[in-house]
């Protein structure tokens, strides 16, 4: 397979973008692929953040993977910064390629170019192929992810 | 007892602060209320951030509370808004007065001003009178927590 780009996500990658978060069990009955106004204007506010790096993945032209990559300044452990990382999604044809774990990867580098001291993420409870995925590139699962919708 | 004001948190506060944080079986090991310099240094970055709100809860003049929300625009489920709460604690003297339901009602109340459809949060897997106290305030444990530390 040819060379693979991660760079910042642009609004004419959102189709690509928005396609593979609704190719997803649980991302298919909230994501609306036919109608990318807001996301045009999520996307604005995440590039106007200088806390947020919302990033795709790009191999031989085609977007192939998305990811979002959150700095979170806090006080707790000695005024440690974090990092958290939000919707990840990869391709159906590029599964078991390596980019998964390349990704996550350059979301730890970044994490360390910003000097954070920790990486976070929560995942799905039914996404148990993800849990090994991140078990395996070190994540530990300390913590119970607990959500509220408005 | 006293009213309680819920407000930004400033410089004179951090001794209070830190004491809360390290006033807990996890964070005693990890905080360093003698050497208030990094917690400065992360409440200046923290203030100067529009999508950070790290408050404290007063009564009687005295800070017994802290909390950090912050506010996380993102592409998934419609280009949604999420915030996510961090480091929250309450002084030994307040347990059982009602200030943490407050504190996360309030947490969920500027949630919704600022337009966000989710309120996110992790625990401690071992922290188990936290989880139902999240439970009984309608949070659903959906997800596992992953962190690495760098």
């Amino acid at each position: 397979m040819g060379d693979l780009e991660i760079r910042a996500a642009v609004a004419e990658d959102l189709p690509a973008v928005v396609a593979m978060l609704a190719d997803d069990v649980l991302g298919a009955q909230r994501e609306t692929p036919d109608d990318l106004d807001p996301y045009l204007a999520a996307l604005e506010r995440l590039t106007a953040d200088p806390n947020q790096r919302l990033v795709v993945a790009v191999r031989e032209g085609r977007v192939v993977g998305t990811l979002q990559l959150t700095i979170v300044p806090g006080l707790s452990r000695r005024g440690s910064t974090r990092s958290i990382v939000e919707g990840v999604r990869v391709h159906a044809d590029e599964r078991g390629s390596g980019l998964g774990t390349r990704f996550i990867e350059w979301a730890i580098e970044e994490s360390r170019r910003e000097n954070c001291q920790l990486v976070q993420l929560t995942s799905d409870n039914t996404r148990t192929d993800a849990h090994r995925f991140y078990e395996r590139l070190g994540f530990v699962a300390s913590h119970v992810g607990f959500k509220l919708q408005l």
